[in-house]
Parts: structure tokens; sequence; C-alpha cells
């Protein structure tokens, strides 16, 4: 595996590989990798014949007095389960070659942006499209990947791609959970034991709200009751949001559909969670 | 010579023509095309294997009340001028295309684009770098070309190709004058003959601050200069901004250095004019 850390030297790469009609699959990820991202890349080995993963913890998409400083990073075992997969690129730049002193372009997908996650989050989803697009217009992938954990992200990424008309296919793929439910995420090095037993409450509180749908329970009183099922949890410090939404505006939900996101984010100590489900009645 | 109206064909089109290692020169215009533009067009038309020009008024850079619906369109005449240089494809893509219900992602390049023009024009280059961004994304092109006499649009592409890291080279191309020094633009055939003439006084007042930068005199003083020259022309309705700038921050100038903008905006009538001269000193 090589490790790259040059732009320019990346783009020649992909560049050379695209000329000889080499497929690229693209994964971007800010490191710690857990089995969420290595589905991700598993899956993007599979589908092309070239895998690229970035890792970069990109420093515009978090916002002030975030975890940016302590997010977990860790190249040398990061290094390590990329090779085992037998991936043939690592792009790892720093952050000042992405953003030299005076850097001032910015990409945001107004509307989405702003809810969920972005009421809580300023800037973040600007961030995210503007690092994406950076990294998309380096690597000029066939295809990138991105983890259903993350959907008003995947959502985001969607719609940039659409409405700047890049060409490139967006993968969404499932949420890795472990063996107790909870969804995959970096940040769960952020939590102590009692701390992970008490966040299996949010996948809990999906599936009580899946099934409640599924029974044609109205979406506005499946969000209560899901609230109520979080708010039991004592170590639960904080609800940002947590109920039933439509999937494409990210609005709340107050009467029955066929297609129904449950999104919850919610603070456990000092540590940020989030996860959802979709949830489709036929 | 080839009009296309899809992006998806005018995107399959430039892509096989570079999997066949064709270089590709590109010219985005609003149309009305006049001897700036072809003097562009033919520019790209000797660098590169094949030229794509596109023509499109891009409503989401006018700003309320503007001149958006009165804008010059005229593709019969405009096609005939590519035709006759041996241009190979027209991009003339329709505004619900490439701005469908829902549209919401745009593309900013902070500050400069709040100086200058951007005082006057709100969202004016938030709409012109969101649809380069699109028309770059679309086309693929190994070049694209632009008037010097949008200089602060040039600056404003220059920094979003650089920060978003598009594999694109940026080639400004020198103002195209009627005999009488008056830039060409398209908003020409807004001007009545005696507005005509009045504003050749644009490009006095350039050559005079010129002069005098020169021969040394301190920037502020040229401004004010410049701006009495302007003054003194009765069919300018309003000076929106004239002086010696910083050629890259735009910012005003007042110590002498080695290399000046000189930037005018006027208002004949209800016609706004730009135009600029960048001083170098040896």
């Amino acid at each position: 595996m090589e490790i790259i850390r040059i732009p320019r030297i990346m783009r020649e790469i992909t560049k050379n590989l695209k000329n000889r009609a080499k497929s690229i699959g693209f994964v971007p990820t800010m490191g710690a990798l857990h089995d969420g991202h290595l589905s991700l890349i598993k899956r993007a080995k599979e589908e092309n014949d070239i895998t690229v993963v970035s890792i970069f913890v990109n420093p515009t998409q978090f916002a002030e007095g975030e975890d940016f400083e302590k997010y977990p990073r860790d190249l040398e075992t990061d290094s390590e389960k990329l090779k085992k997969i037998g991936i043939e690129y690592l792009f790892y730049p720093e952050a000042k070659i992405l953003y030299p002193n005076g850097y001032s372009t910015f990409v945001n997908v107004e509307n989405i942006s702003n809810k969920l996650c972005g009421k809580f989050r300023p800037g973040h989803f600007r961030g995210v499209a503007t690092i994406v697009c950076k990294l998309f217009n380096i690597i000029n992938p066939n295809r990138a990947y991105f983890g259903q954990k993350d959907y008003q992200q995947t959502l985001i990424i969607r719609k940039m791609v659409e409405d700047l008309n890049f060409d490139i296919e967006i993968i969404v793929c499932p949420t890795i959970r472990e063996s107790n439910g909870l969804a995959m995420s970096s940040r769960n090095s952020y939590l102590e034991e009692n701390e992970k037993k008490a966040a299996t409450v949010i996948y809990k509180a999906l599936l009580e709200g899946e099934k409640l749908l599924k029974s044609k329970i109205k979406p506005s009183e499946v969000t209560l009751k899901i609230q109520e099922i979080l708010r039991k949890e004592p170590m639960i410090k904080e609800i940002q949001y947590a109920g039933v939404y439509d999937p494409l505006t990210l609005d709340e939900l107050d009467e029955k559909t066929n297609k129904y996101l449950i999104a919850i984010a919610v603070k456990i100590g000092d540590t940020r969670l989030i996860d959802n489900m979709l949830v489709e009645l036929n």
C-alpha cells in the first residue's frame, strides 16, 4: 500500500489509472477505522479495480468547542488494517496542504444542512461538503462510499453531487453495529464501559420506533415514545433530537406516509452519539 | 458544430474525447458574443484539440432588480459566429436543467467576493462560482478561458480552482476594446450613441491613472484624480467604485507598491459598466 501525502501526486496516480481504464473506488474517512469503515472499504474493493482510502481529520467540519483536538488518530493501526484488506492507496494529506493560509472557498448545501445535526453543529455540513468536493476533485473516483450511520451526511453529499454535476456514483452502505446494537463509531472510544452499556438504549429506541411505525402508529406519537425510552436512561445527559422525520427533507413527520427516517442524537457524558433507521412500509 | 442541450450528453462527449487523449478548451459565456468573447474562443481553439463554448444566461448571478430578463439573447447570430470560427461544440442548456426545483448547493469564495462589484451585486459572485463549478464538472476541460475585463471574476475563479483542487488551467485573456477605447461588453448594446461616447471617459480615466502610477504618484492621490475625471462626465449617473486597488485582495491601496489594479464601475443611464487595468512597475 502506498501512502500519498501530496494532492498533486494523488491526482496524477488516479488520473493515470483512469487513463488506463481502471475504475476507482474511494472511501473518505477521518481514520480510527472500525468495522463500519472496513465494510465500506471492502465493498469499494469488490466493485472497483483500485481502491483509495483517505484519512483526514477535517478541521472545517468541527464546530467551535468540539472534539477536533482529541479526535482519535492512529495512522499505524489504521495502515495495518488497510494493508490487510489489500488497499492500493492511502491518501493522508496534512491540513495545511488542503487548507493553506488564505483558504476561502466553501461549498454549502442549503436547507438540509441546517436540520437535525446541523442545528447543533454550526458549519459542520458546510465543512463536510467542502472537503468531499476537494477530495472528489483530487481523486476523481468512479464511486464513493459512505456509511448510513451518517444519514444526513449521505443526503447532503448526494445532493451536492447532483446539484454540482459531479460524475461520481454515491454508494451508501448499511450501519455496522456491535453485538449489543450500538452503532460503530470512532467516537465510541470516548465511552466508559457503563456509558457503552447505557448507549445501547439508542438502538433499542430505534427498534421500538420501527415496530410502532410498522403497526401504523402516527409518527408524532412514535416520536413521543422514542423520547420517552431515551429519557428513562439516566446516563443520557441531553437529547439533541429524537423522532420520526421525512427521509428527504429531514422535517419532523406528523402524518402517516410510507417512508420514514427515525433519527437520534444524544449526549452520554461528553460524548455525542447519533444513529438512525430508515423504515419503509409496503 | 453540434449544439448540446443536455448536461449528461455534453459530459459523455467530452469524457469520450478525453479518453482518446484529446485536450479540451472551454469558454463559458452568457452569449451576445462580441469580439472579446471571440478572442477567448480563438485562443482556446489554438491551444486545444477541441473547443467547447457554453452559452447560458445564469440566473443565480443576477441580483434582484438587475437585467436578467432583458439581457441580450440571440442564439442564431451567436451560432453563426461560432460556426465561422470552426467550434466543435456549443453547450446551450436550459435553466431548469441546471437549476431544477429544489436546487440548493452553492459555492462561495469568501472575502474577495464581497469587494468591488460584490458590494453592489449581492450574491453575484456566489452565482458565478456555482455555475462555473457546475460547468467545469460537466465539461471537465483541460483549460478554461476568461476575459480580463471581468478581473474580479477571474480572481474568484482562480481562487475557487485552487481551493477546491480543480485540475483545470485558467487562462485570462486581454480586454478587447472598441477603437475609441470602450471595453467590449454585451451590455454595451444597452447604450445610446451619446452614452457610448460618454462611456469612453472610463478608459481615459484608466489611462490617466496608469500614467500617474508610473510617474510614482501615491495611489490614494491617483484614486482622487480618476474620480475627478469621471465626475466631469455629466452622463455618468453614479460612480460605484473607482480607484487603485491591491490586485490580490482588492482592498484600496494607499501606499506605493509595484503592482496595482485600477478598477472602475459606473452607471451611464441604467447601464452598469466596468473596466480595469493592471499596472506593473519595474
